[in-house]
């Protein structure tokens, strides 16, 4: 039997704490909702962090026992610490797997990754979004349909400033009138990257049971298949050279 | 008759002020080698700017004027200015064209548009270079025949470590033995981006005619079609939303 | 001065001839009405074609002085002969431009281009369909704004089978609940294709300006830069091979 | 414990035949020696069809059986039966994974797959190929190092008619100046493909171990995901749409 994946669930957690429509949605944070639907499936071993902690819970020692890490942040983008940021980019591009949920669109981690300001349209209102399913044969996609609905999501629509996902996945039609590329995959460095756009504070999406799959199926697929530090070395010939 | 395309030749402007073989082959500097080799073309207005210049010569009434934007760096790759970086970024998702020449791979901008490490295999043994042409119908290899050669290169090899290029346009054979992705092209927000391998400063690359015929080229791809800042901006909804 | 584009609207013209609702929106058919907006541009050189001529009105004389060929087809495609599919096929990968419009997904030459199905969700309700510009700095997308929409059109929903576009330029969403990828680029041998979603026989979607200026772009976008006829050459070895 | 991947190892079985330098290399057939290898694997259940067989040995049966199909072609290509290409291209679509290896690349369903000529240079001259990993991280370099060399291959060289590969995971240097695309990955339809340049019948190159390592990981990772037949339905909306 192959080991277990090692997720780290990370969450700025500080809606939850504030906001009481939030806080009867998530009473123990986001991050604790995703951790148990996680646990669940058998192969995947969960801890999570949370912005508050000393080094924003992402010491080298959970980095380095760390195979995907999800990553929800929407008010404390600003005050996560660069040199975190930048031990979790060199962690991605050395193989470590992230998926970046909702918000998180904006987080510095994200944008670093994609170079580009990962800008979007907003709104909420209630509305209602339906996630289509572009590529069935996708193992992000296992075990989901032609399409399922959320019956409310907060509104991201185009024009989203990414690089062209390598695979897009899920493509999100809005109530009123919008559409997204709501479920997005790239290659960085030997790091796999899923960006998945529902889970507004607000409403329970991160209870749905679309939702969740897909999260795990992301997780699976996100693991890291090499650990390859950063290098840049000067090479000897293979060849001989004429001079 | 259209306008000029506005090009600003940025070079970091070192190795010519030190080192007397690459004087002997850039006494003006490389930057003046390539605006020289573009003036000639009749559709470019150029301007250079270098790394000694306050701001780094990038002011914003520069980077303003500046459609496209060509960046030689090696040596001063840490010495640019964190905030010149930041705007030239903004000014690329905007729309403003990029082409980073050799080095350059390595230069702040560089790499953050790419999210990666951009590192590489290297090797500087006055070997030959053939650049294989991919993609004849790519408007940056007009005129360009199936292939070319450049006596003496600095070796790079793969894996480079960037995004999965868009369109691989040359493909480098080095006598050494190895190969590389030599030029390629990538969105990024508005602006297109260009990365051209050759031009190690030791050798006579820039007066090389398929060289300057291909930044000529690549200039004129890259080219602005629209100037649009950021924005993220909340949108109201197009259609009824149910309550 | 450089020379006009020499465009081919081909055009099964069938639905137009049996159809009053369809022959009172075009009463000279789907290829005059796009002909007469392309002719306008004055940079643009058009004849038409249409299924029922000799050779479907494609003979070696019309397709060697086609730049870009336009196609509109739906009941006819398996009237299609063979032969001329080869042809317009090879004139493709040689760096003819092909924009296939609405129902010419199930054309023929699409699906040997693509390699895939090309199948699709449908509907005829009248419908609202709004395509989102997800590109602004596509020369395809120039003078379209974030939207537009269409009164009436036929729903075409996703799954569309076709290999990930290169650029996905436009995105439909539709009242009735679906999203497709309405505008999309690629490249096949040397030439450049565009499919554009819009168009159904009974509504007046090529009458529209914005749809108008969608194929006026994509023409100028699809224009050859090479033609370089099939070859497969032996090849002399450029270096010594050690024995 | 998962049941094993289905593979079927297609081969014309002509040059083993004729030819006795290709005889003592693969005395069983090019086909028999790759099924060898693969059965090695414990997770790999191995058949073989060759060109000479009813239905080439690939009737409704082993299709139905077969998760990833491995064809090697060359002498025989224009003698695959029309019908036999149209139901593997059905079921490539559907979701089957296809391998084509080394002169495939002119084989009908390689063609039919990607749209274009499939076009290259090529060259028999007992050269050197030294095969780059660019993507370590992808399953199909699983096990492989930097590079790899094979001491004597037949050179194929660019341009590459194809359409640009989702991944390019090697590349291929030649001794004797050229370089190659040499393993490359798509989708179509559900189907997962991938292209494997080495394998010229006159050179042991199915013995090495790398490449029996790459073909194995190959089929790992095509195998079907979904099994999806075609369909083209018309939609009922999930919205009202107004009137």
């Amino acid at each position: 039997m192959s080991s277990p994946i090692r997720v780290t669930v990370w969450n700025e957690f500080i809606h939850e704490r504030q906001n009481k429509v939030v806080q009867a949605i998530y009473p123990e944070g986001i991050h604790a909702t995703i951790a148990k639907a996680l646990s669940a499936a058998g192969d995947v071993l969960v801890r999570t962090a949370t912005q508050d902690q000393p080094e924003h819970g992402l010491t080298d020692e959970v980095l380095e026992q760390t195979d995907v890490l999800i990553w929800w942040g929407h008010k404390g983008h600003e005050g996560v610490e660069d040199a975190v940021v930048e031990k979790v980019h060199r962690k991605v591009l050395a193989g470590m797997g992230l998926i970046a949920l909702h918000s998180a669109h904006f987080s510095k981690i994200f944008r670093r990754l994609m170079g580009t300001n990962c800008s979007l349209k907003w709104r909420v209102a209630d509305e209602k979004e339906r996630l289509w399913n572009l590529e069935p044969s996708h193992p992000i996609a296992a075990g989901i349909g032609d399409y399922f609905e959320l019956p409310h999501e907060e509104m991201y629509g185009e024009r989203f400033d990414i690089p062209t996902p390598e695979t897009l996945v899920f493509m999100g039609w809005f109530e009123g009138g919008e559409v997204f590329r709501s479920g997005c995959c790239w290659h960085r460095g030997h790091g796999r990257i899923f960006y998945f756009q529902p889970g507004h504070e607000s409403y329970p999406t991160y209870h749905d049971a679309n939702v969740q799959r897909i999260i795990l199926n992301a997780v699976r697929w996100a693991v890291p298949r090499v650990n390859i530090p950063f290098a840049c070395p000067q090479a000897k010939p293979l060849e001989l050279i004429k001079k």
